[in-house]
């Protein structure tokens, strides 16, 4: 294992350390389908938010949920420890509840340090899965 | 069910009851398949701009559609309440007149407050399915 | 078919005919499969620049694509009619040659007014189709 | 073959040559699955960071590799050439180790000159192939 040295001069003067990113972000899509096929977990139809922290302090996140017809849920609270990244995924959210199956979602991701938001599905409904993903949109700043 | 607390101070200042993101936003890629596999209305081949409306005011969205060969169609009138997120399926405008399958189109959305708009399409005219999604591009400022 | 009024007061002072968007893109992505399956032309694989124009004027468009091996080539020159919107397929450019399939490459789109690029992929090599699309970089005002 | 002439005065003053893009990239959705199917190298699983360099220097890119409960890996080191795109798998950086299978992962991209990253996943570890890719996180001036 090759670790980075924090303290090294990095190129072009880009200090990772500081913290790359943004604090809000938003993700307008979300869909955790009821049913799935293949192998469980890998294969289990999914929703994630890829989160990087690159910074050295901890990031503390909250997760609110947005629905078409009902109030909001949350937050739910996260922590993306300093120098590490966290694939969260939406299934696995249990409190203040679980996120509904076959329901239309959506969710804003607050950090405390600035960090990167990335959306992944995997939709294992059928035998042949669907995966999309895209970079949430970053919202600091354009409110 | 959780409610937040619409006047608790948020994380950082953040207040998400303003209202998150943009006012004009374009996806330039647009075609509703005229057929698809399995069970409808879930694996029914559509495209959907999915939004999202974190403020107090309801956004009232103007849906323009553009075409390669033929003048724009709009606007489609849909309103994304306070604090709720809307998926809505170009399949299923219908005012001012459907949206043409097997067409080549693009569209603009403009709202009367910020909102955020990701892009996603289910294709299911194969046995497999496809999905793709990408946040719109957000052109308020761009112009 | 209902048109839209140019010369309405667009909700909020938006006004589209000006044209919104940026005049460089960028994909960096690129590949085109050199075999398919499935009926053509709907579901031969391509790589699609969707591109949309909401101003009033034509917008004249330069494609240079580049490789990992060998000069760059363009650039093709296409246009996107006023208030229309054109779904460019790499396979079908072939002045000043032929995209090479079963190549990577990338490509930067430069227009002399605004214009939104969203870059699509359908990747029909097996039974079930793979599809992709991702809002193009834009980069005027980031070099 | 049809070379672009470096000295031609560009359409509207954009001058490729000076190199589009940004200088830190993020990519925060990383994993490689461990098992494939189809031909390879074609259909092996992968993921890829697209990378153009439009500019008339070349590239020297570092890429750093970050897990969930591990330290960062890295730098990476691979050069863009001038005027060349590099779609670069994560399944073939070796030095200074080989990028874990089936771990999550998050990565980011240090050019010393403007370029820019497109992220692309092959996953094809099953009968069907699935495709996502999206435009990187560009962070430089966002941190």
């Amino acid at each position: 294992m090759t670790m980075l040295d924090p303290n090294a001069e990095p190129r072009g003067g880009t200090d990772l350390s500081a913290g790359l990113g943004r604090t809000v972000w938003v993700i307008a899509e979300g869909y955790i389908p009821g049913t799935s096929t293949g192998p469980e977990p890998a294969m289990l139809s999914h929703e994630t938010a890829c989160m990087l922290n690159t910074g050295d302090a901890d990031a503390h996140v909250e997760i609110t949920v947005y629905f078409s017809d009902a109030d909001p849920i949350g937050p739910y609270r996260v922590t993306v420890p300093a120098r590490r990244t966290l694939h969260q995924r939406f299934n696995d959210l249990t409190d203040p509840q679980p996120v509904p199956r076959d329901t239309d979602y959506a969710s804003v991701i607050v950090s405390d340090v600035p960090i990167v938001v990335q959306h992944t599905r995997l939709d294992s409904r059928q035998a042949a899965n669907a995966l999309l993903s895209t970079v949430a949109f970053p919202a600091d700043g354009a409110a």
